[in-house]
């Protein structure tokens, strides 16, 4: 099974690298861009066939490595194939 | 409209970040953990409402600046709320 894992900054939380995004954007032509905001995506293989204990033991990994969760949200997708 | 610009490195192309996530992981006791890939997340505010002619922005943005089309892969999700 594949685990994807979305990793943004929670609400509030200065991003300076996604401001730059917005301003090179904006120097290079692009209108009517406003807030940019960049994350990580963490894409997973794993053994594990059964969907809840797949997802479980990601929010596991989630919550011990793979985000800081002061200051970050995450979601996680699973996908069977 | 919102737009998520899903970035990953393209097959093949070596990803010592992913692979030192996937070995601490194991370090952690984590186990049936396969290949580990890391990505980008770019979250982007638009103010254009036509989904056609966001997706073409979003497009033109990756190509000339939010990705490296030599080794990576986008994906693009519009959100019309």
């Amino acid at each position: 099974m594949k685990a994807r894992v979305h990793i943004s900054l929670k609400n509030g939380v200065l991003d300076p690298q996604g401001k730059a995004i917005g301003l090179t954007l904006g120097n290079l032509g692009f209108e009517g861009v406003g807030e940019v905001r960049q994350g990580k995506l963490i894409e997973l293989d794993l053994d594990e066939a059964d969907a809840a204990a797949a997802r479980k033991s990601v929010e596991a990994m989630c919550e011990k490595l793979l985000a800081n969760t002061v200051i970050e949200n995450y979601t996680i997708e699973l996908d069977d194939n």
